[in-house]
């Protein structure tokens, strides 16, 4: 099977995604709103998690599209571990909207950030998964031969961008802050210039 | 008519009703929720529909990936089978939601299994409408053509895969969570890599 | 400028737009649903609406594709004439959650059957008037040049096509169940073998 | 990397986001609505700011299409920059929603215009920064080579375009509805035939 219509579905699905996360932000109602500006920048962690969600899912459509790219064909298991990770971009719209109500609540706020940083860690686990099937498993399917010490940096480099998600998820029963701050500064991070050679696609 | 267009537009409508689903997995609201864990919990059936639902569209889109990929060109009757198609997928979302609200409710629980189970029914029905179409009817429009035996072969087969959403429909009176757990074991064994060689285009 | 991502963003809008109307489809409350098949069955106005709908966007998607079908390139009128349908077909979720709502009020109904109407000619315009722009205007932009007789011939068929919303505009004062019939009975004829010669490509 | 995928992903995200606006345009409730024809009346800022960031959106499709159509192919800086102008393009609904609700509440009505310009003049400014990167930063990755003072008289055109929603942020503390009206007279003025060489492709 081509990779032409995976690519097309996949940039759908991540397209409406990305976009359907601006829900979250609701208007406060005028009729119990004396305050607007007050009532604004009170939901301040709407805003900071819509943003943080949507240049992380931003970024994973792009090394998406780098993995992807390698590919000439692909095989049930492709699709299967594609839809997978469909599934985990799929519900970060509801982790950012969960983590954006709780995180100044005083209760559940803990559990809120560890869902979302549970979420952002299953969707870097089935992006290695997929990451590591295209590059070994299924490596004759690639468009263009690899040498495997080429292959192996480029999946080890992959790898390491869920550590950050890892160590967010594991200091939400500290801090939620936290959690939302390092996923900020990996979306920061990799929006940088110098990011670009730590994308699946660098080398 | 070419099929590139027609497969976008599919594409298009199948990517939006997939992620459209996760609208369906509310926030608690966080002024009503002492314990969100429990909350959270206590919405465990929004979470398995979800997953469901997700796989399932994913490997209607799957089939219907490969099902049009054997087509030179569309007339009207595919291009009205398709948007038959897809109307019946366009409304699994509303499906969803309603066995997830009801599921543990003890009252409507088994009329919304039923309709969960009678859309799926609805969108295999007209899955295999528009394969008998391409396959037999139109078979003149494929773009390489196939041996009778083997286009008889293919449409059996994707046939064959009505069938537990009827047996999932027809349990809803005696248990809604068999509907569902059926639909979800259909979902699992296709994402399986046994179930490649099972798929509309396996062979 | 090339019509490519024309008809790519055009799909996107329309595909959305079909899609989301699934959300008009609301589940009843559980809490104050002592007879789910009962409250179901008092919403058959949302379903009867949406089906008309849905079909009634798949039909002008098919239009639409063979309409742009005919071009080469599209210049800065062909993309604005393109922009007016897309806002026209953007607002049907709302005209057919209006109508769905206050089919059965007594009140409101007739002024929402002919606002629905009143969108539904509003998009026939502006398809006409993309249309014409494409076959007299800008005929030197098409593909394959056509005799002037038959460019005719295309653009009153389609013009044609008109009639039915004027109508079943004009009847919402008197029937608002007329104005969905008549809308109803249009899908039903386009989706039928024999309206294959009468949509925009047919000649 | 090529630029198809890109352009396939942006055009996703603006579909959404152009259509997804629908949605503010809700219905109002039967049960409290004695008269529908007014209380429909009551809401026309909504069909007013819809129309107005309907066709504002369509026309940043439009350049975006324009400007992305001169690249070969794109780097990382600018997949960022365009990442950054979705963003922008993302929160429209928002701010759409926001001034449609306030704008005759006789209190957060500057506010709200203030937000609705301050997010045009934000696209605007992603808009230029990524014409910028194309035009000069990265002129080597265009398709075909432009003199520089070509792309100089490009780029200031289209610099141009930020100046009218400056001025109508700026007049959100005195007036809302000069917002509105400014951003509509610049949706129209692009949307006339005179204007199709001002926009970012026009030379």
């Amino acid at each position: 099977m081509s990779t032409g219509r995976l690519e097309s579905f996949s940039d759908g699905v991540i397209a409406v995604a990305i976009t359907l996360m601006v829900l979250n932000i609701t208007v406060p109602n005028p009729a119990k709103t004396p305050n607007l500006a007050h009532a604004l920048g009170e939901q301040w962690p709407i805003y900071a998690a819509y943003v943080t969600s949507f240049i992380t899912i931003g970024i994973i459509w792009i090394n998406h599209h780098v993995m992807l790219g390698r590919l000439g064909s692909a095989d049930h298991s492709i699709l299967m571990l594609n839809l997978l990770l469909l599934l985990t971009i799929g519900v970060i719209p509801f982790g950012t909207a969960l983590l954006a109500s709780y995180l100044k609540q005083g209760h559940g706020d803990n559990l809120a950030a560890a869902i979302y940083g549970g979420i952002l860690v299953a969707m870097s686990l089935a992006f290695s998964a997929l990451n590591h099937r295209i590059l070994f498993a299924r490596a004759n399917l690639m468009k263009v031969p690899l040498s495997l010490e080429r292959r192996r940096r480029i999946y080890s480099r992959a790898l390491t961008g869920i550590v950050p998600y890892v160590v967010a998820t594991a200091l939400a029963p500290v801090s939620p802050y936290a959690t939302l701050a390092i996923a900020a500064a990996v979306a920061v991070f990799y929006a940088l210039p110098i990011a670009s050679s730590f994308e699946a696609g660098g080398d």
